[in-house]
């Protein structure tokens, strides 16, 4: 089916600038073939050529961009609900982590499952994420932290970006903390990072990203320099997770590596603020992981008003925020991050796909790009985000062939 | 079907103290008769007699008394997503409203639809609302203000409760705010609602309730206490909307009119909980309200080490908390109240029965209690609310009869 007629509300997001220029169409339609949008505008300036073309019917809802969610770590073993009531009782994420608890528990389920246990929980959660209108998702490793444990995260990751609901894109985060057996040996570490493992990932092909955790907890910004130059010489850009529990010159660290997308930003600074801008470095925002460490929200309001480009992702991971549910993260944005719906959607689309190197080819619904799309229950945006429901997605499709919910 | 087998995790809510006391018995198993609940127990104790009745299998999955949620304004016409851009744009309510907006547009919108298209609208949330494990759902008048208006809302939640899949418990609050028509003669609104409104819903039998918005923008301590004094004479119990938006007496209020419930609360005070402790007015947190007005949350360990029993509601309405997931509700009580999960599970049944009056026949699942109870894909309560899904409710049972979901 090569048509979308019956579009109460169409958004484009084709315009590359503009936080909250997310290309708005009422009464529009949307034409595509093998898979690549073809048209997309007011139903009635559609061209003759495709009048004819069969047609599913929007019912008169919302039509977006397939969302992208660019910062999840998918694939993992175990859960850890105890941290979150101990979090809760007053133990901090520190606490817990230097007990043996955090990243390290999920390090230690995690290489205890096979690539095929990994492969089917991480596509029932890409079922469910696909069903909420979700078409393209970020995965990292960071939870094997070995040769093999990281290579087999990533290879569940390229299997899933075959047979899933979503496209996959795939990041190397063997920086995310020192692992337990490593603890006296730094050093031995980061050289077995940047000397085997970004080489085995680089040469098998299996990730466009390489991602560092900067912070005390986990690495120095001269550590992740080395990791991201070394990821730069094997063709891995860096992403970079800073300045989220404490502010270190993360942002700054960033914009002078020529990062992608630098996440978290709680605790940016003005001067990281301008360095982001000047670096064109899209500013990722995780407002769960906020709401679950209970955190203030990261300075969005500025990061927009300095020229930063904003994205909202979900940081689905089973410590900080245990849920792949990103309209839910983008109402959160919109709450507690006092960013406008329009905001917020062209954060979850566009800049979304900017911040994994894929804009114009998802994120927007324009000539040329991919026929990934959402059919949301709602007459515009701003009701879809205010209106929280548990799903308002009635159909999602991936390259112009439904994946979730039906269309007639 | 009279009997649950295979449940992993039961919280029976039977004990009426203890905020964080859940009742939990692990490998359980439940009987009913006629509706309601004659035994639950370890499955290795279950009583002979029950051995041979049919089962349903809860497959190791969490089962909890159905849900209640204490405080929605259920039934209301129209909807204001764009007063929700406005706020993020930094107009406040009090300005919103004061233009125009708020309650009183919804006040509009809602009398100019009839009875039958209330009520269908109406349906439509309580299907939601019960496919997420909700069973009982507390329901106020209070967009209509005016004699005809209000009845009209409560005859709806009258006919929900005979035909919807939960109960109903309904609340007059004619007093939500001065309608404008009334501006110019507040003190003749008040007559109104005392001298008529009141009068004409005890007569009908249509609330069990009498609520009032007490705040500088709606009703005056005074104003309050006449209404809820006429509400006593004429069988209604109060309930209270207090020290919402600014800290006023209002708990201290609810004490001393022997409210069954203050709702709200984000700027009770110290004394205001030695008040509430002291008369058992159950404390009503709303964590919805909270995110969508960008407020710092009420003091839920103060009350609760104060020892007030805390209840977790949505607060439904279309203006301050447009969604009606409670379990979502209950994550950010949570997060932001810092309430464990069984903490906030109790809020979420036993304790929001009590403040309905109900304590006893729901909200809790013991001998003589409602089989009304909730199937939860969760090894606990404490993963449940952790990994907050679009819905993790499996199935859901008023009366012993299954009304969302299915159970083999």
């Amino acid at each position: 089916m090569p048509r979308l007629a019956n579009i109460g509300c169409l958004a484009t997001c084709a315009n590359p600038a503009g936080q909250d220029d997310i290309g708005l169409i009422r009464d529009a339609a949307l034409v595509w073939r093998g898979g690549t949008v073809r048209w997309a505008g007011p139903a009635e300036a559609l061209p003759a050529e495709y009048e004819e073309e069969p047609a599913w019917d929007a019912a008169g809802g919302l039509v977006i961009p397939g969302l992208v969610d660019a910062h999840t770590h998918l694939a993992f073993g175990g859960w850890r609900a105890g941290e979150f009531s101990d979090r809760l009782r007053g133990r901090d994420y520190l606490e817990i982590a230097e007990a043996g608890g955090g990243i390290a528990s999920t390090v230690r389920a995690t290489r205890a499952l096979d690539e095929e246990a990994l492969f089917d929980r991480a596509k029932r959660f890409l079922t469910g994420m696909g069903s909420l209108g979700i078409t393209t998702v970020e995965a990292k490793s960071g939870y094997g932290l070995d040769l093999e444990s990281e290579l087999r995260l990533l290879r569940v990751y390229r299997r899933l970006d075959e047979v899933g609901p979503t496209r996959m894109v795939a990041t190397c985060l063997a920086a995310h903390v020192v692992p337990p057996e490593w603890a006296a040996d730094r050093e031995g570490y980061v050289r077995l990072v940047t000397e085997e493992i970004l080489p085995a990932v680089a040469e098998e092909g299996l990730a466009d990203f390489c991602d560092v955790f900067v912070e005390d907890s986990a690495f120095s910004a001269d550590e992740a320099r080395r990791i991201c130059e070394r990821g730069c010489e094997l063709g891995l850009r860096p992403k970079l997770h800073v300045d989220q529990l404490s502010g270190g010159g993360g942002a700054e660290l960033a914009a002078s590596l020529g990062a992608v997308s630098a996440d978290h930003l709680e605790y940016v600074s003005e001067a990281g603020i301008e360095a982001l801008a000047a670096a064109g470095v899209v500013g990722v925002t995780l407002p769960l992981a906020g709401l679950y460490l209970n955190q203030a929200p990261p300075p969005a309001r500025a990061l927009i008003d300095g020229g930063v480009a904003v994205a909202v992702a979900s940081d689905f991971n089973p410590g900080t925020a245990p849920s792949y549910h990103l309209p839910f993260a983008m109402t959160l944005a919109c709450a507690r991050q006092r960013m406008t719906p329009a905001e917020v959607l062209k954060g979850a689309t566009r800049h979304a796909a900017r911040a994994l190197g894929r804009e114009g080819e998802v994120g927007s619904l324009e000539p040329g790009s991919a026929a990934d799309f959402a059919v949301i229950d709602a007459p515009d945006v701003e009701h879809w985000l205010y209106h929280l429901r548990p799903n308002a997605c009635v159909a999602a499709a991936r390259g112009g062939e439904i994946r979730h919910g039906v269309l007639r």
